[in-house]
């Protein structure tokens, strides 16, 4: 890449009033990009999903509280890796609001309209003192431009940063959409978190926001297998700086609110597939498409009861076309009135399964070709209605149990 | 032992009205029992339970309508191992009803009497031809006394048999019940089975049995973890000679009933943990009791939670104290309204986290040295009720991974 290539590059990932930075704070390990601020220009408006866990983390509580004080126009986000600042009680509350107050006196903001996020370990003290010490080179790092600083700088035991970017078009103006994402539930477990910054720089206001990251979600992040709900930590947050050019929108039916719907699912879509391809250990990206459902619910219910079996994963990992468990994943799923003669069941377009049996056309050699590939597509059509979705997952690996055997030793 | 004491230890396990017999029919692999006769006296009255599964196995459909068709009087339990003739379609279904046609002959009883189980690979076709060639072998072997062999006939990956017995009095009479089971759901699931086999000498009706069998099976085979729910061949059946002396029992609150009703519960328990046990790759024993809740639901909702976690299992094996997944099982475990800081977490009584945090007393030697035992309580308190539940559960291991990434390999 040439100087001129790799400033186009980056050109394609700033947002206009958004600047970024990230640094050494020694919260995680020595020699390792830990703490990370996104910049926000006055007037940027903004959403966000939080974990339902009923053991949230101290900063999910206290970015929920900040979100409402400043009215949905965050200024500042501020984000820790090395310390998930969960199970930490009332200390824990104290340390993210602490934070939060340097962090306003150092970007000059109000300690109200700066949102902390928090991954890593659960269950230690947030070591505070380091994060405030490291707040002015951290303010005085802030660049449109280091974007691919600040996505390594969240990410925990990721082996890749997920940084992706989207232009749309809306009356002959062009808008930007970045976003970046670090690892989540089941595929980072042990650091409890997944987190993801989407930030714009069209001119829409929060409950428009909150709309369009809802829908983007149900189809991407939440159609990732994690392990049964969010963790402690998880949080997903969409600003828009307005600074483009445009009348704020108001309504999601409005035209420019559906070309962001667009490139916002979009993008959602390839972070959280993003996220699964690098999971903990995993050797497959896998596809589990259900479809012929007569609703959505029942084929998700089926298809995340697949995608969450840990004899299907074993068998995935061995490349191993052990399609009864498959079956037998889709017989426990919850649907009383199953008629089983009628699911089928392929991979990658090789028909496994049929009329409650072995297809009659099943060859071994073809579908082990088949699994042996590293991206897998498990179909499984139900014959009951019109309904389907699509969730994604990997296999269950070895390196599964002893990366999360070993993390705390 | 003597030969009088083993004689004493067979009088012990056998029942009244029963004759069991295993041999090697050829179905699993050569030099193994895998073909198993239990016979019942005539007048036998029994209970069943089977799997809720949608693909569920052809004997259990089989079973399901000859239980019904002899009026809850089997007068033959025939079990196979080696295949499970499941995902077998049609063709499985009339193969089931042959075997069972040729072992009323064999056995001199109605085809309609008999009841077939089957456990194994899903989806090969059952060797029917094998199991008729060895049933006239089976029919000669039946003896009160063949428990021991019954016991590892009906075994497939567990590496112990689970066989055990009760005597219970009423009225100046004692009667018998001898059980006999075989792995289960996450334990073997690739075997896709639990099998469970009761009988007794007490004059008991079936709609009795049926109730005594549900209450049961709801305290011990329902508190292990499995993979979500019941596999494809999954059946527990009850049944009651009425050999001994007594009039039959019609109503569960007889007094008799009542003392089956101790015996039993008390004996499905023990099985159900020899299962536990025996789990693939299993190296801990592990009790997770989770009291103080508002109601048996709400406890066996974060009990199931913790019990299934990856994470926790994972952690068990590492004999690594990350208590931050077990808060962080007990959060998403589904209760709206959990205030976090009534949560007490303790380790074989080591209190490790309270108040929403770890504990101040927290000793992460003392904590490490009790989680190096083999058995564990993993003691969950809610403080917002009175209701408790037990479930029992294995860690997670290289091994368990290892047996089913491999088995059919």
């Amino acid at each position: 890449m040439t100087d001129t290539e790799a400033k186009a590059a980056l050109q394609e990932i700033s947002v206009d009033g958004v600047r970024v930075a990230a640094v050494e704070a020694g919260v995680r390990y020595a020699d390792c990009l830990d703490l990370v601020a996104i910049e926000l220009a006055p007037g940027t408006e903004a959403a966000a999903i939080f974990t339902r866990n009923a053991f949230c983390a101290a900063p999910v509580t206290v970015a929920r509280e900040h979100l409402q004080q400043c009215q949905s126009k965050p200024s500042l986000l501020l984000i820790n890796t090395g310390n998930a600042n969960a199970g930490t009680g009332q200390p824990g509350l104290e340390a993210a609001r602490a934070c939060c107050d340097a962090a306003a006196k150092a970007f000059g903001v109000h300690p109200g309209a700066v949102l902390p996020f928090s991954t890593g370990v659960i269950g230690e003290d947030l070591p505070t003192d380091k994060i405030v010490a490291a707040l002015d080179e951290l303010a005085g790092k802030l660049s449109a431009t280091h974007w691919e600083e600040a996505s390594v700088g969240i990410l925990t035991t990721d082996t890749v940063p997920k940084l992706a970017a989207r232009s749309f078009e809306h009356a002959g103006t062009s808008y930007q959409l970045t976003g970046m994402a670090k690892g989540a539930g089941m595929l980072r477990p042990n650091m409890a978190t997944m987190l993801a910054f989407l930030v714009t720089d069209a001119p829409i206001a929060a409950p428009v926001l909150d709309s369009l990251l809802r829908d983007a979600a149900e189809c991407s992040f939440h159609r990732i297998s994690v392990d049964g709900d969010t963790s402690t930590n998880d949080a997903v947050v969409l600003a828009a700086t307005g600074t483009a050019p445009g009348v704020q929108v108001e309504n999601a039916d409005d035209e420019l609110a559906l070309a962001l719907a667009t490139a916002l699912e979009s993008l959602c879509v390839e972070l959280a597939q993003g996220l699964v391809r690098d999971g903990e250990g995993a050797s497959k990206f896998v596809e589990v498409h259900v479809s012929g459902g007569k609703t959505s619910e029942e084929c998700l219910d089926v298809a995340f009861t697949v995608a969450h079996s840990p004899l299907v994963k074993t068998a995935l990992f061995a490349a191993d076309p052990n399609w009864g468990r498959v079956l037998a994943a889709i017989g426990r799923a919850g649907i009383e009135d199953l008629a089983i003669e009628g699911v089928r069941l392929a991979i990658n377009d090789e028909l496994i399964a049929e009329h409650g049996a072995r297809a009659e056309s099943y060859s071994e050699e073809k579908v082990a070709a088949a699994m042996a590939q590293r991206d897998l597509v498990l179909s499984i059509s139900l014959d009951r209605g019109d309904a389907e979705e699509r969730v994604w997952t990997t296999d269950f690996s070895y390196d599964y149990v002893r990366i999360n055997a070993e993390y705390r030793s």
